[in-house]
């Protein structure tokens, strides 16, 4: 790390800068470019606070050097993760489908609609069981017995499952969940993704609606660097002011995580998008844009669906867009 | 227009609305629905402030029927738009590229990026002659002298050319243009837009970064209700917080125009994006969404390009590009 | 609850939607409006599905009665709420001034910072032992031995103490914390809020960075409706694209927030700021926008602190700041 | 300038940025910095394109020093600018008020809320004639009537008026009008700033609602730099999802502008609200955050204005937050 100091730098606060840095136990070297001094920083730059040395009025810039997420970083780990539950490969250059009920409700509902998106692709099953909700009034999940459900389903199928967990407490019932879901409202839950980076399941980690690229990859590191390295990310919407989505997804990060990143790289356009009608074409937006997957809820009767009916399509939209999505993911292949 | 009161309406504020509504020369009829009052508006209604009749403490809701932006509307308008120049058809369903340089910079420079973009398969050459910029001291266009190589290259390749237009003074230089552009800090110069209105040239209208979808349509709608019919809506990115783009590219706004409105839509991935790396990958996945066209700035040399050279792409990734969006628009068109 | 349909609605999507509305167990009610069909639901519109509702095609528009948070509302509960802890009254009308470091590091700078506050007019003493932070690399705090230190300085200033709480398994420590702090990325922790609902501590819940004003409320709402009606709420900046503040302070939130809820409101500019210099601005202006008090990071030494550094201003500047907001409060009881 | 490379970069790639510098005419000088190179640029930097710069691979940092904004740069001109008009000085430490109707309506109208206002303490009448309006079906002013009618209030009242330009061909119009106003949706309309910059009256520009306080900067520089120094900055909120209130105040924005900049710092409540309850606590909060003065729009009869008449607020409820604004004003200046 190098900081370069301004030209007019009053000397007093050069040398607060070099004791705050010493502070650190860092190795402090310094050098004149072109008459303005320059320091370079050396050792374990971990805990050295980078606003705080922005705000000092000597400092001009900083120029860090390598990602500030470790694990995570493509520089640093050029070969991408191929992660495999239950004979899935994801992130191997196939392109995998997740769809699924937002919630599960039963076992017709959840077994149904698995045996239909199975038919039509789908290769991993997801329903919702702890629902994280933004009123306290709304359908909560149907909690453990919702991921006794879709365990059947996975049996009857043979597809591996997918459900979200909102709190560590839940974990023991997750056992046959092959991959364990971070909603986006937790995507900086800190201590939730540090006790996720000591088990041994795959983790899809959703980026939270007001939060940064760089930010997003700084949360995958805490479970990578808790020893957990089967993470996977996915974009799901930023906030902004259009009303006539939920969220806008940023369909531009897809291929700047790809950059970035080794990590497998999903997309969710329903939740992105909040409303059924445009998600297949989204979905195929995605699948297009590099994506190694995508996550997309069916529900047999949306209408009748616990939670988010408006963004669900039926298993017979979900067939047509699935036709589409294999054509694209052919010419990614080939072309 | 239906306004539902509330049930615990005060009586004089009730009254006040009543004489305020009576003022804008509308018929209003009042009904009781479930012991609440409710009113119908009708008449001319385009003069009515809702923002104003909102804000009356009686009232619970409005109701409008139908679009806000009339012309633009599928509802009222439900056959596509199709755009023809120089014997290209825009919004029939094809997907047209528009390609070319930032800024025309020479005879040299313009012929030799059309021709070399023709041949990979683009439809229409962009090049911009009078430059908005943010700073006052950044390059400002070669002007009339871009617009008439510009028109060189036309003759050249035979390729129908697209500029931007910043001032209505202006409007005399373009009369070999075959589109006029309004960009992105002009979608709200009204003024401009009413002056487009009254020609006879079709018009790219792109979205302002801080514009709403129904903002935009009532932009289009200046220029429609004037009497010039033949406008291109183009998405060309929100402004967010993300850092790592110059804008976020509001994907669905494509499926949710070509939904509201019978006009062509394209999206500018260049300058969403802002940088070239990643071009490619959106362009793609906006020809998936289902637009009709994309804009992609190409320069020969984008090292030495005037303006906008960190999100150019080259001439061979253009031919790269084209090939995948060949084969995505076909499925388009046959899946 | 009302709902209008459309003019032209389709009878078999007007019975799917009576079905679905029967499904829900409310008393459902019809009315001609106009010529048009209005319904009216009674009963327990908790589990009613709004989005989903509004999805359905014959559905023109919502009518809800009613603030859906319930105890957060000014309108179910009219009366002030007013918190006391420690000998202060918060929300009562006064304003009360939350100060002290960001991150606790010592016995001595805790209590000398305790110490220095409470001269300048301070009335409760901030402290962060557990410490969320962006990157896992960053210092997390000092945890329970932080809260010991602080506990020690309230009890040589006789000042009540807050701290944030990032996960419920370290509530035992909170024993002597007299407000416990959620902070903005837990703001939608709802199994973090549920436990929160059934203590007996006031709780300061931040708004989130990307939240309405409507979720706020809703957040609070699990709190309150957990038992626990000591909710303080604290507006800290949305995310803007603006990148010379750490986020945008939405100053209108503040009176906002007054009229819809009957509890206290705060802000903290430091966060919203992330900028020590602007940071007495800002609060004053607060103050003067009627909030019940601020938040704000004091460090006897800015350079050296362990976190949030940049932001946290001096004794002395506290100590000038605090002169203003003296001032300004008393025109607010005043004038 | 300087740039610094990165340790690993490629030759080839540091040649084609050092011949793409060569072509701008800057003198590059280069200097080895712990074994890395860094170039220093000097000469005239205007021309150099610095996203292009930065998306060289070798390029590590640039480190600009001085403003891109130069007239408008406290640093380089650290005198505050004083504007007087009509005997009004703005920006010498003294807080004015403008206020006045959105729409000018009829000679009783304006000549009534004229004088109400007056006699509250404003200091400034606004009152606009040509209106931008998002739909082409509202309301777009009286135009040069207006203006006429706005010229008889000040002639009965003495008090210098402030109307809104949207085209500069309306510019003969406003002899009579003592400050031209440039609203947010022609922050960046260049042509009319260029225009602007040729007078000799002050202009008060607003701040676009999707722009930095750096793109605001130099859009008063197009004005700055062609000659007229005499720029009033107003900032009127930014476009966030929050949707209780038009657009989100950036509070922040007006220490910041004022350590930035010599230029008098405005703030318009009204217009960033955009509902009348709170106008008067966000006016009172930005006079409490250092601002040279605010903008707020005043309705005799706000039901039955022609515009705007949801935010703006009676002269009853004006001559009430004039006397929290001159508490606080004074507050300012004597604590």
């Amino acid at each position: 790390m190098i900081i370069l100091l301004r030209n007019e730098a009053d000397p007093k606060n050069v040398s607060a800068l070099k004791e705050r840095l010493a502070g650190w136990n860092v190795k402090v070297s310094s050098a004149d470019v072109f008459g303005t001094e320059a320091l370079k920083l050396e050792g374990d730059l971990d805990k050295v606070d980078f606003s705080l040395v922005k705000s000092f009025d000597c400092v001009s810039t900083i120029t860090k050097t390598g990602d500030p997420f470790k694990f995570a970083s493509r520089r640093n780990y050029p070969e991408k993760t191929v992660i495999e539950v239950g004979g899935v490969k994801i992130g191997d250059g196939s392109f995998n489908v997740i769809a699924g009920p937002c919630s599960v409700e039963s076992d017709e509902q959840i077994c149904g609609i698995a045996a239909s998106v199975k038919e039509s692709g789908a290769t991993i099953l997801r329903g919702g069981a702890f629902k994280p909700r933004t009123s306290p009034y709304a359908f909560q999940g149907l909690k453990a017995r919702g991921i006794e459900m879709l365990s059947e389903a996975k049996k009857r199928t043979g597809m591996p499952v997918i459900s979200e967990i909102v709190d560590i407490s839940s974990l023991p019932y997750f056992e046959h969940v092959d991959i364990i879901q971070v909603g986006a409202r937790n995507m900086q839950n800190f201590e939730l993704l540090k006790e996720l980076g000591h088990i041994n399941k795959p983790v899809l980690l959703k980026r939270g609606p007001a939060n940064t690229i760089e930010e997003f990859l700084l949360s995958a590191e805490y479970i990578l660097s808790g020893g957990n390295r089967n993470v996977i990310l996915c974009e799901r919407g930023v906030r902004t002011f259009e009303s006539m989505t939920r969220n806008t997804l940023d369909i531009a990060a897809i291929p700047i995580l790809k950059k970035l990143s080794h990590l497998p790289v999903f997309a969710d356009p329903s939740h992105a998008c909040g409303r059924s009608d445009i998600v297949p074409a989204i979905a195929i937006a995605c699948c297009a844009a590099g994506a190694d997957g995508v996550m997309v809820e069916v529900h047999n009767d949306p209408v009748n669906a616990f939670s988010d009916g408006a963004q669900s399509i039926t298993p017979a939209a979900f067939s047509e867009m699935m036709k589409k999505i294999r054509a694209v993911s052919k010419i990614n292949e080939t072309v």
